[in-house]
């Protein structure tokens, strides 16, 4: 259950990796917004499978139709839905897989959970969900485009290579010019080294990636209890794999104290603004007009190239062997996701608050 | 907006710093609950202000009144509401802030929201809205102890002296036994230290509260956007101050190599376990039966001691002085809060579970 | 559970009729309108016990406390809270009823439902309930005024008696003028005297108010599950005792031709009118700008004077006796509460449909 | 937006009359029900165009694709898509009503609403999309079964023809044995003659649809907003052209006295019976499980097969002509998606159920 994000903009999405297909359902959107099919396609080819040679070589053409919604090329203000076939679902045999418990999956708890499971490549608990929410995300970057907002996410670590340098000195035009899409290039290469080196010990390893939104207005959030980086933060750790989350100074404020962390206003031009931002863009849970940045982290992949004990549902001791194509490390395609949820949360907010006032 | 959190058992807060009284409604709360009257006392005293020397010196009664819901002892499973009138409201003059933005403070983001803002003490934004949340936590908590879940928050880093050891090295009965709610009496010395010498300097610093929860069965989460942690993030992040959340490795878990932080199943005394627990108890959004555990992390307070150079609602320069009673550290009283936010989620996600199978 | 109405415009309820006091939230109500306690008040007096003979004698203040959400007399788009207190909830001896199930009340059910059940006077399934809706509704009807929306209930059938003028040739500004809030004084008169015998009689009727809607804008209404006249029949039939609702042409339009029934369209001062309402204002759910009006039918209040045949909850024969202050018919004092409902749908929806264009 | 309906066992429908499909994700429904495709297809026919000389000649083939959701035959937990793909929409011309408010359509409302409107054959606000509800609601249907829940609509006015038997001096099991699905022979024969005889005469009426719904356990319906009638309501007024409902004594009622109308209790068989059931099997908003039964106005369909004055989008007065294959009477169609959308408020209410006591 609970397949819905969102309050007025909200996506619900549905289906399994190994299914006749996923999608979404885009219940919310404002009518009046071009959607161009072109955009949704190029965000999703961001997201797909065997885009280089560190990403899984799985093949998935991410086909998508548009099934309603929209009406000579904008949006109508009804449900858009959005389906993606699944078809590199060759009917394999999953008979080996299908009573073990793989290590660190949702296998076991699904078991609990559901009593059935479509064992088929980890069936809805598989990152391809993430697919729909790419797709979903696109249209609501659409939006925001029309209130000048944009959002760029890039791989801030990958391992123990981390990108020090603060996204203010970074040139995020450059985030896509790499495989890895972190914009430093001597870093990315170092995190493309390092990730090629992981898959060959077919192993995996975790990842940061960063984002920045940009141009938002102020006034965005919900106070209390959907302030915008809670909200940001609940749309992050939905995302598989994710770890953990900070925003602004996040989990390093920690040890700074008031008087350096306070920041200060001043007024330039006519808007108030700040003259440090380690509020991160957000302060009472509202934004302030300031860049909007977070961290999120990654696990390492769960599904590595090796063997590893586990019990079946019967809980006796058995073996899960390490095949098929997987990701040595998940983040440079996570990219993506984590703006998709960002455009999300945001579009989502920019409606919300047009009930703030009479 | 979205005063309310929750699926099926759920909490809507409401209520200022200085108006009449604050406050709960508790929507879906199960009949047959014992309330015990004296429990929610005593939760809302861990969290009250003037409650040691590291504590803001302000003195709140927190004096509470069932309204309803509760008969004869017991929940109806109608809505329980809690009311805490304000009692320190002494009418003071405010006029000197009524039209300036604090730093860091959702002053400036409130007025852009609402044009209109209650500026004794911060209204609604004040943290002091938490006690609402922690009346509500202590009913969670008494339905949570009918299914044998225990839930210990501490203090495990304040300003930069940080708690090494794991929950697992320490002895969570101990938590109480300091006014730092930091259960190694060593490192809680350090830090009633350094929060004391951090007041006398008339400044602030932040820390890190952690959080076990013992004793969850398996099967609580919904795929895919309420997976658990999300939505514990959620709310984690909806207290006051909050900067970041990480659950189980959490972003230190980037680093690692799969093969290190996949978490072995094995069956003992019929029950599936995992050796290592790096996935905090949750696989796949769902509770394994493992300990859950996460790690909170707050910002110095913003109300500091100091004059600062800020801007008022006509854009023009202004000085905050720095005067009242606040918390050098806002996290030994934000323990409580952090455990009864994590009441509330576990107790909702106890009920959304009975709907996964027939 | 399910004690929270509304979207944007939200109210949560609480309380029952013999605990401490019973309240609303009002959650999403924009900053900025102007709350008058006078208005609540004026209000909640239409709602009130014993306002004339033909209402039960019972004695309730409705003394009531907003305890947060306004500011210097406004909205500051914050929850307002309103506690109405229980002064009249002598420590009655309820002993006699506590395990009897009172016939076609909520007795048996509630105890059905959930195990435990607060017998004195009806606990939360006492239409005293509806006294949190009407301050709310007082609330709401106060944004409506900023829009030029004008509700008007009244009764258009008390037992038998049924008034067979339309809306349109009524003078609803008549609709106070008299104890049973029927603008037709002849009506009026007919219907009192129905109401005051069948109280002699120790018996109850049942009865029909009628609302309209005036300036009411183009556009409410929210397909395809949130049609306006579906949310209006929801917020009416959730009102204690009500049994039926339809709008515009309702059960009689059945028997009409489509040619009779279609309203034709016309221009008229650059506006879109029809010429005939019989679509009652909304047409595929969505308000038309044309008057809104629609009927709602009440039972014969289930408490009556007599002793009944009925089973105790050991399953028992046993017999309830009639006694205590009962109205022998709702209708009267039901006619703020429609409006209250009905205020409360236009002014979510006035918020919801800010949401449907770019 | 809201598209969505329900809030544990909910569905989200999408889709225009003239786009690539429609359909819907449902989400909430327990695991391990077993879904038959057979069931299904078997409802939508229930539903088709084209099944008797009166209904619509137009040809839906309606075949549907489970996308999600279900492996091995059962229900998984997760979300279940199954989409609808329009076959019958040949290119046809719509540009000779682009620009036409047709009259008690939803055009002009739309207009207003969104600014941008799919003029298709109606688009969103096309009954169409009740064939999405009927498949969900077969899902619905299925999980009853395995409550012993059995419901029962049909047809028990068309235009003036009434059938003045109750339900319970019916034979459910003679529904599906003619066209107009009316369980009384003679009364169906009258009916079916005066929707052809309308259908000859270019013309539309409107009609009843009555419900049952029978074994149905006590407890179901949430106090106080979500009364299971109160719910039952808001979802038949969701339907396409339905103008009022009403439950138990309904409309009539109202001019009974309540020692008339109150049911009493007697005790069977160890279980708590009412000898008469004016309640409609619903008291103090909750089942007592007695047969529960409603009523549902559809009008006369807007859509005839004559010239009607009407003006365009840009205010000018033009002529809508009647063309096209369209219903002389919605109701016969109707049954199933009454039944629908009944079976989808009893399975949300049975998992909402769940969590009423510890």
């Amino acid at each position: 259950m609970r397949n819905t994000f969102g309050n007025v903009f909200t996506i619900t999405t549905f289906g399994e990796s190994h299914g006749m297909g996923l999608g979404v359902v885009i219940d919310g959107c404002p009518a009046g917004i071009g959607i161009s099919e072109d955009f949704i396609r190029q965000e999703l080819q961001r997201r797909k499978p065997g885009q280089s040679k560190i990403t899984t070589q799985r093949k998935e053409e991410d086909e998508f139709e548009i099934l309603s919604g929209v009406f000579e090329g904008k949006s109508t203000g009804t449900p858009i839905a959005i389906v993606i076939y699944n078809t590199d679902q060759k009917s394999k045999d999953y008979s080996h897989i299908a009573d073990k418990f793989r290590p660190s999956h949702a296998d076991y708890t699904y078991h609990q959970k559901f009593g059935v499971r479509d064992y088929r490549g980890g069936g809805r608990s598989s990152a391809r969900e993430t697919a729909a929410r790419v797709a979903a995300g696109a249209v609501a970057k659409l939006m925001l485009a029309q209130y000048g907002i944009q959002i760029h996410a890039y791989v801030s670590q990958a391992g123990h290579i981390r990108l020090e340098k603060k996204y203010t000195e970074l040139d995020l035009g450059q985030i896509e010019s790499n495989m890895v899409r972190c914009p430093d290039p001597v870093t990315a290469g170092q995190m493309i080294d390092l990730i090629d080196e992981t898959r060959k010990n077919r192993d995996t390893i975790g990842g940061v990636v960063s984002c920045v939104a940009q141009g938002v207005p102020p006034a965005l959030g919900e106070p209390v209890f959907d302030r915008l980086h809670a909200v940001l933060g609940h749309a992050m750790l939905s995302i598989n794999a994710v770890k953990g989350f900070e925003y602004g100074s996040g989990f390093e404020g920690v040890s700074m104290k008031g008087s350096e962390h306070n920041d200060a206003f001043y007024q330039k031009d006519g808007k108030v603004k700040t003259i440090t931002n380690f509020s991160g863009g957000i302060q009472g849970g509202i934004s302030n007009g300031e860049d909007i940045y977070f961290r999120v982290a990654f696990k390492p992949v769960a599904t590595i190239m090796q063997d590893q004990e586990s019990v079946n549902t019967s809980g006796e001791k058995t073996v899960v062997s390490g095949k098929g194509r997987h990701d040595p490390c998940v983040v440079p395609r996570a990219v993506p996701i984590v703006e998709a949820m960002c455009a999300l949360v945001l579009a989502d907010h920019i409606l919300l608050n047009r009930a703030s006032k009479i």
